[in-house]
Formats: structure tokens, C-alpha cells, sequence
């Protein structure tokens, strides 16, 4: 699992970050989801070589503020503009995004060559498949913000094939029977089971990030044990009063967030333009946020993390 | 009258294009007008130093297609969480652009600190002041689009002040009863004549800029003796095809829009990315409207142009 950081600064865009995104790249699959379309998002994209917009599958949207949503009705328009775009985008956010994209696109005549559907999020799951899940839940905002939280459903443990071949089993069908964990006759009448052939399972990783958000007990629920959180960090603690107000977090609030889940690590986002240009001011906002969660990082434009798979049998303490 | 480029893609984005936005900066006032504004509008005001969001006054939409109209909602809530940008904004555009902004603006909760107004243009006189008039003309194109000409009342002659000074006239609200042409009885009895201290007044200047057409009568209408024309040139003629399905401009046919109106200068704009990374394909379209119209020029993205004043009693052959 591999994240990019397309976007974060909070409000508006400044010289050296954009408003927020994150696209989020899952295992053996070449989609990616995409988390936040503020305006620029599709100009992010032609600066990340990894990415492109024919990738996008999912669009997760916070909440409706401006900075975190202008991006999408130009980025879907121009995903339908290149060639290999045909396939369906699903966008899920609050109630009114579904308007918004809608009213977007038809008033600009923009028909779209793919299917797109909007699907307005309710506390619980979101959408599931074979491979991950994705819950959200109502963080503290002056509009309603939510925060996903997508997991991996637990990983079938390694299959061993060196084994396999040593017992004479040959080659095929049997050996996807046997990592499903069957148990089955060899045509010599040996019988063999799976579990016998495969490692432990491995627990799925946990990747969460929040929209904005004042500390919130419900982003302490929703991050419980996961691998990497991503949350605002709009102001320093002793801009409190500016974060009270615009129900915002401060870094120190989104380090007792990432403390009392138990994450492995936290990145922080959504930096008011007020610490940029001052280097120390950000690092500042690094310090508060480490003196509570020392495994902190500042996320910045075009920063890809990479989430690597849990160890077998390995369980967060958290969980 | 300065034209500043901020966007000369057609369509989408490129990596050194933005979609389409153009800033005009009139004389003797420090506001600016704004031609259309695509996605990431906003953040080009960042990289112009000459510009900024408090200057804009008023907003000019030539038509309704997203790369010329998704940077607006973002561009006027950014700017009103500006300090000192309280000074109201104008947009102009055609029918929808009113309904596209306001929904926008509500639905991402979007409180303006500023008065905003929203004008449905229509054929002629779109605004004038004591300084310039602003008329439009509809060209065409798959949906709606305007082209808009700004056009400078004639400029009074430049007042002799050595002279005045030479004839003993006291200093001081005299000179500007004189500048305006009045006649006037001196102190002790002489009778002085204004237009004798007056040069011959000045032409005002005319910029023209249209939205995206195929060749049209009405753009050679519009643009009549303009000192400079902007123009779409999405094809080259090579590609006539694409260019007629989409009622878009050849570069030949920009430019012979600006022979027929006789226009002193044309900048063309909105190229299409399939002529970009590759310069031989964007020199192929400015020497195919320069064998039409000499005076022609590319534009690129923060090209910055001065239109300088006419001479006095200059008229300019096409008027």
C-alpha cells in the first residue's frame, strides 16, 4: 500500500503545496483511490509519474469545503478527455457532493465516457471487496467531515511452494486448492492438506486518514491500531483559540489522536499558510506533535509513503 | 493596458500549460480584469507577482466549458480569505454561469467577506465607465461563447503645462478647467482658450480577447482595429477536421480573423497538447497564421503583453 501526498496545505493553495489530496495505491492492482480533489488535484497528477488519472477508481471526499472538492468536476471532466479512461469512477462523500459534481458537470457540458456514480457515506462501511474494507466516521467539524479508515482483510499466510515441490505434488490447479488451506488426495493416494503447506496468516494493514477535525474521540475509534493515520494539523498549540474557532487541530491534538489509537505512525497535514516560509515554524509543528507521538512525520507534496505488509502472526498492539 | 497570459491550454492542463485565464491590468487604477478562469486560476496568481487576488474587480466568462470556467469558485473564496479584499467583484458570462457559482459556493459552505454580482451578458454594451466600455459579440461554437472587446474612450489631448506656465497662469484648479477644454477669463482680464494649451486627443486603445470559435464573421466584427486580438488557435490547419468537429480554430483561421479586421496585433492561445513537447509542431502553427497575418504571436503561460497608447490623432487603418 503506497500513499502520495498530492496536497497539504489547509485553505488555500500556497507556492510549494496544493490543497488537499491523497491518492492511495492497493496492492496488485494498478487503480488507485483517490482521498480529497481539492482545485489542482488533476495538475498534481501530471507531476506524479507514478500516477495517472485513467488509475482512479474511488474518490473519497471528507467533507464539502472548497479546498478539499473543486478539483473533482475538472479531474473527472479531463479523465474523460484521455484515451483508456473508460473505466467506472465511483466517488463516495457527504450528502451534497453528488449535487455539486453533477450540477459541475452539466452546466459545463461536460459528458464523461465512463460511468461515474455517487454514493453518499453513512457511519459503518463503505464499500468492501475481496481485498479491503473501508469504514467511516463522523469527526468534529464546522460541516460534516468524515474520516475512512481502509483495511486489508487478513492476508493467507505464504504458500510453500519449495515444500510442495519436494513431496512430488505437481504443478497446477492443486496448488491453488491447497493454499485456500483444502485438504486433497494426490493421484498416488497421499493426502495432503493446505494448512500443512502454508504459513500463518498475516493480519491486513490499516491505513486511516481523517478530514478536518478538531480532536475527536471518533477519529481515536476509527484510527484504533492502524499502520499509518493521516490528520490535519492546521495550527500549533499556541494558535489554539484559531483552532477552537474553526474546529481545527492543532499538531499536539492530531499526536493525542495517533497516541490513544495506537498507530504505528502519523503524518501530518493541512498546514495553515501561517507556518510556511518560516521553516522553523513547521518544524515547530513537528516538535509538539512528536513531544506527544514520537513517530511523526510532516507530509509535503508529492511525498509517497509505502505501507509495508505486517509480519505473519503480528499483531498491533492497539488491536 | 497590460494583457497578462495565465493559461494557454486547450481542454486540460498540461505540464508548463495551464487551461485558460487571461489578467488585463488597465491604466491609472490598480484593479484587474480577468478573462475566464479554468482550474487553477488561483494558483497561477501565486507564481505572477504583478498580480494579485485583491486587484480583481471584475470577471469576464466567454463561455461555459469547464477548462474555462472550474478555477472560479475556488479563485473567489480564496480571495475572500484575504486580508483587504472587501472591494466587490463582478462576474460576467452567459447564462448558467450565475447558477454554477452560487451552487458551488453554498454547497461548499462558502461565506464571501465581499459583495458579489453575477450578469447574464448579451449581445453589445456589457460595461462601461469613464475609461473604457466593454462590449460583446456571440461567436461559435458548440455551446454559447463570447468574445469580449475593451475599448478606451478617447483620451484628451496631452495639456501644455510648460506653456500654461510660461502665460503666467496661477497653478491649481484653473489647469484642469482648461485640460477639459474650457475657456477661461484670467485674473487680469486675458481670455485663454483650453484647446490652445490641449494637444489633439489620443484614440483609445481596444484589446479584444474570444472565447473558443471556429472562424467567424462576428469575431472579424468584434475585433474591427483592435491594437491587439487574442485568439484561440487549438489546430493546426493540417488537423481541420478535428478542429470543425469541435468548432475550434486552425492557427490560419485566427489569423484570418485578424486580416480582416486589420488589427495591429494577434497572440494566439488554447493549444491543443497534441503540439506541445514537440516545438516544431508549435512554430508549424505560428508560421502557418503568419503567412495569413505577420503580426502574430504565441502565447505561453505568464507572457505578459503592453499595448501601448496610440499617438495623438493615430487612427488606425481598419477604423
Amino acid at each position: 500500500m503506497k500513499l502520495t501526498f498530492l496536497g497539504t496545505s489547509a485553505g488555500a493553495p500556497t507556492r510549494h503545496r496544493n490543497v488537499t489530496a491523497v491518492a492511495l495505491q492497493l496492492p496488485q492492482r494498478s487503480s488507485c483511490w483517490l482521498f480529497d480533489c481539492g482545485e489542482g488535484t488533476q495538475h498534481q497528477f501530471l507531476r506524479a509519474p507514478h500516477l495517472r488519472l485513467s488509475q482512479i477508481e474511488k474518490v473519497f471526499i471528507t467533507h464539502m469545503h472548497g479546498d478539499h472538492l473543486f478539483g473533482l468536476p475538472g479531474l473527472l471532466a479531463t479523465r474523460s478527455m484521455q484515451s483508456g479512461c473508460e473505466t467506472p469512477v465511483t466517488v463516495f462523500g457527504p450528502e451534497g457532493v453528488g449535487a455539486f459534481v453533477r450540477h459541475a458537470l452539466e452546466l459545463s457540458g461536460s459528458q464523461l465516457q465512463y460511468p461515474l456514480e455517487v454514493r453518499t457515506v453513512d457511519e459503518g462501511v463503505v464499500c468492501e471487496d475481496t481485498q479491503v474494507r473501508v469504514t467511516c466516521a463522523l469527526l468534529t467539524h464546522r460541516v460534516p467531515s468524515w474520516g475512512y479508515a481502509v483495511e486489508e482483510h487478513i492476508q493467507p499466510g505464504r504458500f510453500d511452494v519449495e515444500r510442495a515441490r519436494a513431496l512430488g505434488i505437481p504443478e497446477g490447479p492443486l496448488y491453488g486448492r491447497l493454499k485456500s488451506g483444502e485438504t486433497i488426495t494426490l493421484p498416488d493416494g497421499r493426502i495432503v492438506r493446505g494448512t500443512d503447506l502454508t504459513g500463518p496468516p498475516r493480519p491486513g494493514r490499516k491505513i486511516v486518514i481523517c478530514g478536518d477535525t478538531i480532536f475527536s474521540p471518533a477519529s481515536v475509534r476509527l484510527a484504533r491500531g492502524a499502520d499509518l493515520l493521516v490528520h490535519e494539523a492546521t495550527h500549533l498549540e499556541e494558535d489554539l483559540p484559531l483552532a477552537r474557532r474553526a474546529l481545527h487541530s492543532t499538531a499536539r491534538m492530531a499526536a493525542e489522536v495517533a497516541r490513544q489509537a495506537g498507530v504505528r505512525r502519523l503524518y501530518l497535514t493541512h498546514f495553515s499558510a501561517r507556518y510556511e516560509g518560516e521553516g522553523a515554524r513547521l518544524d515547530a509543528l513537528l516538535e509538539e506533535a512528536r513531544a506527544v507521538f514520537p513517530d511523526t512525520e510532516l507530509a509535503r507534496d508529492f511525498l509517497s509513503v509505502e505501507v509495508p505488509p505486517r509480519e505473519p502472526g503480528s499483531i498491533n498492539p492497539a488491536d
